[in-house]
């Protein structure tokens, strides 16, 4: 049944391990979790269609704010009758802040109390200002289910003072972000910050949870700042710690996360949402996700292999074409390699979920967890 | 009813111009004409599944010899079981015999009394000679339902000794070709060259219809040579006297032609088959057919269109996105933008065809050709 949106249900908590089986509601539809987002940045999941997401069982994509800002602009997507429609998506869409694009600029960007200001390549490099209270115009204007926060995100590694500063400023960014909100059937979503440092992001957290406007607080809470190039172990152990300190009663996203194995390590420490550019951008260079562990197709020992990708794969790639074909299709840089080889590899990262989910309703997630990453090893 | 493969029935000749109706029977089934049939240069129509394909209609697809001979390879093909299994595309597949991609190589080409000689920028500029011989082997290696005969395409303009000289080589070839043949249940077609001289259409006609090996003749007849750079009147008039002396009993293919105006002025003149690259190559240059004439998506009067691009188009990219959103896709050179362009442009090309053959079942096909031509040019 739908709910309000921005309702959470708690299915159930694994009995080991912290993994959690729930349901989301939003303005477009119920989000099942955990759950894997694909990235479609401008407006595309890049290389497919929308109907071809919804065959492949994806329920929630997400959106680019930084790019949708710079093209074709939020103002013409809100036009156009808001990004659902423009894009011909009906379900949840859920929209970052651009905060990460930001971040990514580099020397192009400086951080302000009023917000972040950047020359971005996409227009040409003029000068912007993204403030949080912008960001949040923005993503109303794209008609986003689930908007998040504007943040700064620290570099890895960064000093604890830079760390603590920092973590101010988006605190305070935060609290503006929620008051500039708009839209009763809008959710939004705080992100923790704090870098390296298990105490900051515990504070970070406390401080977080219970803000409030106009008696609405954060329907979720986001992990940002991981992924960013720490060893993967401690980005497990940041993710054990956060989840420890979160609510149980919202939903936990850990952004830009990451690889079949962080995200088996992640839900098990009681991730409920992730989104990752791997397995789109992965297959655009020719890097498959399989049952048995990645393989690159442009690889010659595939010339002559009439196989498919992944002997357990049930998606339309694996059922049609041979690695052969695959591989000629990556040499000749035809489009069809970059659509078979994103379908391939957007259905392993949802099928994975929707045997996590699974898992976590049988009681035996661990097990799974288990079996995946040592059959993903054995090759 | 399935018939032997080869097997070509003139349902219907128009009563007024001389627009036919038939049916040309392959092994992987029965390709009703006239007909359009997508290119697939490298194994795939560039940016569609195969699956796709038969979604949109097409009851035929080109494979390119030259193409697949250098890049995988026609013994790799072969070894994957043939192009339909290797591309997934159970539907007939017509080759050509590489001959004008060879003419296309201008001055890293010879021709020899024995085949052509050519270095390719496809395999890095290597030596390879293609005889007629040779050109068929490939294609028997590929399993094409309808093989093409190697042949010279010449430039225009070309003088009458050059046209004289090199029809005299490319019907000697014709007739090597036809001895070349192995495979009983595939079709072969002679292809009708002499430059834009009718006097020498005529006699290449009279000489290569007759030819046979072992009892068997070409079960079709393709005019070669023709949209190389002459006026679309010129092209219309020399397709006008081939089809004047060619055999009414066999399918009549019009090799790399053309414009919506190309097709509705060649079947009224009495052409069965067309392919072309036009509707696919012009789609990833965002060049689109409208059923009020031509377009380019990346125009900026697009910017805010809301509306389909072709309001009377039934496709699934007019039936879900607007102008604006492929403008979008083409700007930002998303893959999507490729493939949305190119479902409608094939969509357009087939169902123009669908039209044409129904105007022809009910006599009312200059009539069609008047109206499609028209309407096309009233924007």
């Amino acid at each position: 049944m739908q709910k309000t949106p921005g309702t959470f249900e708690l299915l159930k908590t694994a009995p080991t391990g912290r993994a959690r089986r729930g349901r989301l509601h939003t303005a477009h539809g119920v989000v099942q979790t955990p759950i894997f987002m694909p990235v479609g940045t401008l407006g595309t999941v890049k290389a497919m269609t929308p109907h071809e997401m919804k065959d492949l069982g994806a329920q929630i994509i997400l959106g680019n704010t930084y790019h949708l800002f710079l093209k074709p602009g939020h103002k013409l997507v809100e036009k156009m009758g808001g990004l659902h429609q423009f894009m011909s998506w009906n379900g949840p869409i859920l929209t970052d802040s651009g905060g990460f694009q930001i971040f990514s600029l580099k020397d192009q960007r400086k951080m302000t109390e009023e917000g972040a200001i950047f020359r971005s390549p996409i227009d040409g490099g003029e000068k912007h200002l993204l403030s949080p209270e912008l960001a949040i115009e923005i993503q109303e204007s794209l008609g986003s289910d689930i908007m998040m926060v504007l943040d700064e995100c620290l570099p890895y590694p960064a000093g604890r003072d830079t760390a603590k500063t920092s973590m101010e400023l988006s605190l305070r960014w935060a609290k503006r972000s929620l008051a500039a909100r708009t839209r009763a059937d809008r959710l939004m979503f705080g992100i923790v910050q704090g870098g390296m440092y298990k105490d900051l992001r515990s504070e970070y957290i406390e401080r977080l949870v219970p803000l409030t406007h106009t008696g609405r607080t954060f329907e979720g809470i986001a992990i940002g700042g991981l992924s960013v190039g720490e060893p993967p172990e401690l980005m497990w152990e940041m993710t054990e710690h956060c989840t420890a300190h979160m609510p149980t009663d919202k939903p936990r996203y850990l952004m830009g996360v990451g690889t079949p194995e962080d995200l088996m390590e992640c839900i098990d420490r009681g991730i409920d949402m992730f989104d990752c550019v791997l397995p789109t951008r992965n297959a655009r260079t020719n890097k498959l996700f399989t049952s048995t562990g990645d393989l690159n197709i442009m690889n010659a020992c595939f010339t002559e292999d009439a196989g498919p990708l992944d002997e357990n794969c049930s998606c339309y790639t694996c059922q049609n074409f041979s690695r052969a074909y695959l591989r000629h299709l990556a040499l000749s840089k035809e489009i069809l390699g970059a659509r078979l080889n994103t379908i391939h590899n957007l259905h392993f990262y949802l099928h994975l979920l929707d045997r996590a989910r699974l898992a976590i309703e049988e009681d035996r997630f661990p097990q799974l967890k288990a079996e995946v990453i040592a059959k993903r090893r054995s090759q």
